[in-house]
């Protein structure tokens, strides 16, 4: 198959059909159907249902490990069905994204650098009969297809404009005398908390307490030790590590810190300086 | 691989076998064996465990998406070890089905068009020992493999008549002066509770009621309005809605119907003509 | 590509990341970039969080089923950023094994008998920054794709004495007058409960009791009949059975035995000699 010796690169998928039913497999189908050959891989489908949020975070930390043309098919779409449009958006780095226009999107195409986006309308490009429930397969798994195969996503719908797209603005630290106040925006399956805190963050209001040590605190309450590898840790006991996103997550070895601080999404997550000896 | 080259339709599986262990792995595992190169899809392994009626209505609902040649790999199979045959069928829409005669393949099968089945017997075409347990192992990823690398399915085993394989059989939703009683047959992985009402049905009920409102029913009780899009609800508000089944479904916008009106399988689910307005 | 021509054996992944996140996705786009054209199976990545032993059992129930080159990819890491080591293993059978030093990768190496062992060093073949927390895709991901690739697994690092490693040893079974004491080693997500009594350990006690019956006792209380297939027992009534892994079960046909009888990992399980006629 010519095709596919030239496009060795993968369609990856991301949804929160989960795995007790056929939509994300039906989707694969379809993909077989219009693009043989094409490299599948699963990233996730167990994404919270409706959580556009963890969506687009998964997808943001998935998309640069993968090979540069890769085809990201990505569908956590509470709005199926509705005004909200279906879109394709090709990057800098390379990497062409399809989904809903509701922020899913949005942070792993802006990291990746926008460099154009349609409209997802031509008739052409999708199943001739398109359900109101199911764009997933009917729409974005045909277009994810087409642009393996080497259509130009312009031949997909109409240009949109960059600014005319749904963003999804994540919540940013703040810095104070004494803390650096943030908070968890991701929950993954151990239960580790991941915050909005990233390193250089961190590091700046480190450096101003060089006499100081620092902490991590949990809901305003318990507050624990910032170690640089799980397995430091000893079982049970809490604590605080910059984690695989390169954000400060809160953990528990072998345990699950969601359950044992009821932390989810929202909740407060703060780096204090603390006085110290030398 | 020539092989390959000239057959780049999937082999596409579906089981109960779950996500923690070992058992859908080792039957890809065989498949990649005895047929090197078949692109293998997981459409899902989460099939409620030995619910044959749910693995035969998720087949039925992927198979047309796929290539037509594909091969369906299916394994629920409360019956492993006993009198119950192993079978594989060819149908007139070209994809073929591999599993147990317990009516799992059924409803797929008819919908493509039976053209012949035969029992899997040839101890040329399945593991050296066959285990009393794990069929999907021994007999069903060997048959299926060697389907894909285009062994009749005839040197397969005896031919069975199509009169004489287990038939799946959904109830069939019921008309009468002021309603269709249907019931559930499936729920799936969002709590959305589909029925066997299907389109047809319902407009040819509500063309005899023009001036009534139609209404949808659970259990007896709670009615809801029948919308386009899961999108047009309010959250947390019950909806009725013609599904990615084509079917008639209840749901609920962000939250999960089945636990909310404690309903499954078998529940009536009803479409009912009120008085109303003109 | 002439590479995947000559390697047509498949990459074949086990974790304990579970479906809700990123992290077996983003092993797959590593391996993606690496060895375009690899053939990735995911075995499951289910595995119970931090289940060294549960990991090391799948795996080697599931290598031999295999193409024989095959090249497993198997990360459950508690210690991940600790000094535990990071190996690669070739076997006499041809597969070869990566992952962390802790005991995951023994058993089924051992199976296939230990050729060589490495430790993943070099840093040609492993991502530019290496976190502390995500060594399934910074290490182990690039070393596996190296390895599919063809490159001699003496250039991922320096050679590993066996004795050196670390050994997951399971306990063996006590023959004693009336009985095989054994115990759970593992349970899988139907609830069966299998224990480490092999058949030729089985055979060898019955043999003693030709005119006796043999019974399995569960937690030192409930008995059960030894049955040739699940579907040979009534619904809801616990049986015991040599099972997929050739080890004796314990099961309850459309049930949950774990469940049941409140056992697991560690839960005596006993053959028992019962007094009885001719």
């Amino acid at each position: 198959m010519p095709t596919r010796a030239r496009n060795p690169f993968p369609l990856a998928i991301i949804t929160d059909f989960g795995y007790r039913d056929h939509y994300a497999g039906v989707m694969k189908g379809v993909v077989a159907s219009i693009a043989p050959g094409a490299p599948v891989i699963d990233i996730a489908h167990g994404i919270p249902a409706q959580s556009i949020a963890a969506g687009a975070i998964v997808l943001r930390e998935s998309w640069r490990y993968f090979p540069a043309r890769t085809v990201f098919l990505a569908v956590v779409d509470p709005g199926v069905g509705t005004a909200r449009a279906p879109i394709a958006i090709e990057t800098r780095a390379g990497a062409r994204f399809v989904g809903p226009d509701n922020g899913l999107l949005w942070l792993a195409a802006n990291q990746a650098g926008i460099k154009r986006i349609v409209k997802l309308t031509s008739p052409r490009h999708r199943l001739t009969d398109v359900s109101a429930t199911f764009h997933g397969r009917d729409i974005f798994a045909p277009a994810a297809a087409y642009l393996w195969r080497g259509v130009p996503i312009t031949t997909l719908g109409p240009a949109l404009r960059p600014t005319s797209i749904v963003q999804l603005v994540l919540p940013h630290p703040v810095e104070s005398a004494r803390e650096v106040r943030g908070e968890v925006i991701y929950v993954d399956g151990f239960g580790n908390l991941v915050s909005n805190i990233d390193r250089p963050v961190a590091e700046h209001f480190g450096s101003r307490f060089r006499h100081k040590y620092l902490s991590v605190r949990i809901r305003g309450g318990a507050s624990m030790r910032l170690l640089d590898a799980y397995g430091d840790a000893l079982k049970g006991v809490p604590l605080a590590i910059f984690g695989s996103f390169g954000l400060l997550e809160v953990a528990i070895r072998d345990g699950n810190a969601a359950m044992h601080f009821a932390a989810g999404p929202g909740s407060s997550l703060s780096l204090v300086a603390l006085e110290g000896r030398t």
